[in-house]
């Protein structure tokens, strides 16, 4: 077998760790920051209270990150960065604020529009100003991770660009800041989380150091997200969880994700769910689907997770989605034959090929049919 | 829970892989190579063909590395490299030539000797030549290390010093270069690495990510090193066992090794017992003796790796070296109360400081004498 490895992000992860950040600015020899987030800490005193201190190392602040962000918000972030002359760039928040910021860290540096990048595959210049991404979810693992997934509200198109230059130069994990999430987003981003290491073992693209990276990312989230989705102060399962969502980004940065990840992208453009929710809508069908791939390595995976079968565990994940009311299904959607189609024809995306059973229109379609409700005898026909 | 993670090694695995070191050299931007070794490799085809094949970016050998490097290895392998203006170094061997061209790299650049360094505290300066790390044993894990272990003949102390400068550029692992260590030597470097996964795990500096690559190369040990011992041609095997070692090293070099690799240090000179061998020997000692540490978190280690305790784990390590013939005790040394005193005493380095238990020269005492033969109640003395 033959494969790679490098992981540049320089981690640090620890409760209370957001007041090193000054420090950290500090080390990075760099004197004029901007951080970029959403409307839900554009104003907040964490902000505030970050800036103060910083002496004087940050100044500036891009606050109007949506979910899911946009192109749109990629050029907003890399004009401001270009009117204050910012040298290096603080992401504050969930994968959205970290991916806008990553994209905005290099185009600042361009005469370019982030869309000649997006769904083109051409690569980005090398230039790009130094990252610190500072979590708020514990999900998306995008602190470690050399993707940013951007959607072009123009053309519907939802996509990640993979580049090096994503890597951020240091990733600052400060579980207490999570807290504070409600319990459906925390529940929504503990599946990306699941999702990340499921798909980055089971992705054609699978490695060894990945593979052990995925593993204890999935037992993590197995033991403790139902208890930070329940109750959101419990500071463990809340560290528990940021290390999952980190160490789960570990293990799919180099493999890439996989089908799960295709089918989730149309869900989130089409029927605006979230992201990590859209993912886990598939994954107990794909985690079966993939059981008897490559010697049936899924099983080793399964086992070493803490479950007999690679069906108990699709069982458990159906279960966690229920337990803390995620879709489970798009029932409640009604979906015509048109739609199924076209949920099909969009999730033949580049991820659906690391997939380890080539997946064809006809099992999308299948699979498509029975969440909708349209046929009773789901798994039997998926398998 | 604080720590931080920084893994700055590009990685490439696969047999055959060697006959890229030409390409790699090339996108190091350097042009004239040198590699070091030991008689082993200094006049092998290996070594020619490697020369031949770097379209003239490698010009240079110092092929007179001694297993344990002396200080002396050091600063003649830096007069070398200075001799002919080298501007990176290639390191083909085991531990011992990976070790001596990491130090080299580095002193090559100053006019102080090693010896300023070695054993001192003093650090590095931060300039060094760039490196790439080809392992031809499976055992140490130093292609992915911060660590340089060597050995000052003159004073009889043989220490690690730690520096950043010492992670190579490039780790190039390529299975097939290891099919030629003979059982004896495959035997005691694969110990090597268990012990690296042992210590990594429980060094109170042990960390999450560390943790799962611990466990996985503890596995890969456990399933494949006697086959790699009895069957040298297996490359499935060698594959694996190559796997472990280099996992292993990411597992420790950040938390560090801790008790076994302390005593092994005075073994090793006193007694010339090769690293991996003199690690061996009190592996199962300080499993049992940690098993409670830290709420019992080896057990949680024993069982995913496959077992049902420390116990059952510590037995099996030492019937794996009674099985490949190595050293399990000190019988045959016929050990004087003064040689013991010596042990306890030289064993007292820092890396003993990083055992989950507080080891007391008592410990060690009474741990020598039983391994001495100077008591048959073993393992109940030192619980
Ligand atoms: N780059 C990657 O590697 C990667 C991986 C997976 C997903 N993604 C992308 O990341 C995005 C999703 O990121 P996400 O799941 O982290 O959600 P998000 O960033 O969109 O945040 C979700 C919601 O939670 C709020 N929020 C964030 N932190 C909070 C906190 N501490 N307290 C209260 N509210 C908080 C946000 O304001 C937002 O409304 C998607 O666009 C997805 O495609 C990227
Ligand atoms: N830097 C680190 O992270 C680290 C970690 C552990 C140990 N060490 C150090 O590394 C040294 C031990 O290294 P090692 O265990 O790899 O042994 P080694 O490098 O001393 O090699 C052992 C013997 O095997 C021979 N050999 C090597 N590769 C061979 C091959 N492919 N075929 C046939 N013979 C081969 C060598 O010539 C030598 O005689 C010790 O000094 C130890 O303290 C360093
Ligand atoms: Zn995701
Ligand atoms: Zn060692």
């Amino acid at each position: 077998m033959m494969w790679n490895y490098s992981q540049p992000v320089d981690i640090r992860f620890g409760n209370g760790r957001i007041k090193e950040l000054g420090m950290i600015a500090k080390e990075l020899g760099k004197e004029n920051g901007i951080i970029v987030c959403g409307h839900h800490f554009k104003d907040s005193a964490l902000v505030k209270t970050m800036i103060e201190q910083s002496n004087g190392l940050i100044n500036h602040v891009y606050g109007d990150v949506m979910p899911n962000p946009s192109v749109k918000n990629v050029m907003e972030c890399s004009d401001v960065i270009k009117q204050y002359n910012c040298d290096f760039v603080i992401a504050l928040g969930g994968g959205s604020s970290m991916d806008c910021a990553k994209a905005a860290a290099t185009i600042c540096l361009t005469e370019d529009d982030i869309t000649t990048y997006h769904g083109t595959g051409l690569p980005l210049p090398k230039e790009h100003l130094p990252l610190i991404a500072v979590p708020t979810t514990a999900g998306t693992g995008s602190e470690v991770t050399c993707v940013s997934v951007l959607t072009n509200y123009e053309t519907g198109y939802k996509g990640p660009i993979n580049s090096d230059n994503f890597y951020p130069a240091i990733a600052l994990i400060d579980p207490e800041l999570t807290i504070t999430m409600s319990p459906r987003v925390t529940a929504c981003v503990g599946i990306d989380t699941l999702a990340h290491a499921l798909e980055g073992y089971w992705s054609k693209g699978h490695q060894p150091i990945c593979d052990a990276l995925a593993i204890h990312a999935a037992q993590l989230v197995f033991n403790y997200l139902y208890t930070a989705y329940k109750d959101p102060e419990n500071i463990e399962a809340r560290e528990k969880m940021c290390e999952a969502s980190l160490i789960a980004g570990l293990s799919f940065t180099l493999p890439k994700t996989a089908a799960s990840h295709a089918c989730s992208f149309p869900l989130t453009n089409l029927y605006d769910i979230p992201h990590g929710e859209a993912c886990g809508i598939t994954l107990d069908y794909f985690a079966r689907m993939n059981e008897e791939a490559e010697n049936g390595r899924l099983t080793d995976f399964a086992r070493k997770v803490g479950f007999h079968s690679v069906d108990e565990m699709a069982d458990r994940i159906y279960q966690l989605k229920k337990d803390m009311n995620l879709t489970v299904d798009l029932k409640k959607y009604q979906l015509t034959e048109d739609q199924i189609h076209q949920l099909v024809k969009l999730s033949r995306h580049p991820n659906l090929y690391n997939n380890p059973v080539a997946v064809t229109d006809e099992m999308l379609y299948v699979m498509y049919q029975s969440l909708a409700g349209n046929d009773t005898k789901e798994k039997a026909l998926i398998k």
